[in-house]
């Protein structure tokens, strides 16, 4: 029964998770919810108990992501800057595949219309950033000049403004290849001995998705 | 008449861009903008014809207000990357300070809520940055590996993402302080001989605002 109830409180999430994603936070009903999912209300009331709350949910789940993607990161024996490089690409993609992500991400833009107190974001992420690049001026693969607690700030601007940007501009469709392009200019302005190509080839590489010249994203932009 | 119908208008655009600035646009009626205004519901819909005419009318004000802004920071004799520099600060303030310019933000990102053709952003932007880094590139101030193409994208990203991440964390009170952390990390990028510090006091000297020096952003931030 427990296992039961999870499952449906999962279905139910994903459910309203797509149509929030489609539609918004007031675009979308309790009644829309059950439509789409051939659940009644009453069952959403129950497992949920408010519209509020079920956005509130998915928020929580939207944040919930981020610590286990970001000690995936850690562990491994590369460099620091290619770990940061590699993360901001797996956190790309979570926003372009994952609907209870993207639901997250408008919900929270949507967030004065929410009646519900949701998680403060980007502090989490300057926190992560800033320990990458401590990390890299450690391995003394950080220019002398950034300071690490500025330069995080600035990249989580970015990232984030590049998710907006994207969306706008073709619906995430080259979020990835929007995303190369950003580490080109900032990974100039971080790297000891700037090769911003260099290491996006070492990062991108090993998915198969070839290394990806100035010149080509340039042509294609 | 016309004259006075202009004002009415004017007088109504600023009343909703209020309310959409403070709620949003579902969380707006014509009814809200009727009672903060003081004038009749009839009047707005004879003046704007519906709530999706008048959202549109702020988004468009909002717009047009950059090509304005831009060609004052075009004729200057001063160097173009400072031209950037100040440009950015002034947007920045609009966007702390004009009631239109941040209903026109709010309500365009709440764009697939409201039923109309709102311009699409950011593109123009790009241009525009991309034309100053070409003059900059012209004065022998940009660094050889820049792509201007390129680095107008990722600038544009990182200064709109600061918007969000401003207006997240303390509501844009610090905005001018986060501007000022993003350039310090940018500058190093595009700059042939970075000085960013340096590039930063030249700029907002002139305003009496005082030179920023890193290690004051990094203790405040």
């Amino acid at each position: 029964m427990q296992v039961r109830a999870k499952t449906t409180r999962r279905f139910l999430l994903e459910a309203a998770a797509q149509l929030f994603d489609e539609r918004g936070y007031a675009g979308t009903s309790i009644s829309d919810i059950s439509a789409r999912s051939g659940r009644t209300s009453g069952s959403i009331y129950f497992h949920y108990a408010s519209k509020e709350k079920l956005a509130l949910a998915i928020v929580e789940e939207h944040f919930a992501n981020w610590p286990e993607m970001i000690s995936r990161h850690q562990a491994a024996e590369v460099p620091a800057l290619e770990r940061l490089v590699a993360l901001s690409f797996t956190v790309a993609r979570a926003y372009r595949d994952d609907v209870v992500v993207r639901a997250g991400a408008r919900l929270w833009m949507e967030r004065k219309a929410i009646d519900a107190d949701l998680p403060t974001p980007f502090v989490g992420w300057i926190g992560a950033v800033t320990g990458l690049l401590e990390e890299a001026r450690a391995e003394g693969a950080l220019a002398a000049g950034v300071v690490t607690g500025t330069a995080a700030h600035g990249i989580v601007c970015a990232f984030f403004g590049m998710h907006t940007v994207s969306d706008a501009l073709d619906g995430r469709r080259r979020i990835e290849e929007h995303l190369r392009q950003l580490w080109l200019l900032l990974l100039v302005a971080l790297q000891a001995e700037p090769d911003p190509a260099g290491l996006l080839a070492r990062v991108l590489g090993g998915t198969g998705a070839g290394a990806v010249l100035p010149a080509q994203i340039s042509e294609r932009g």
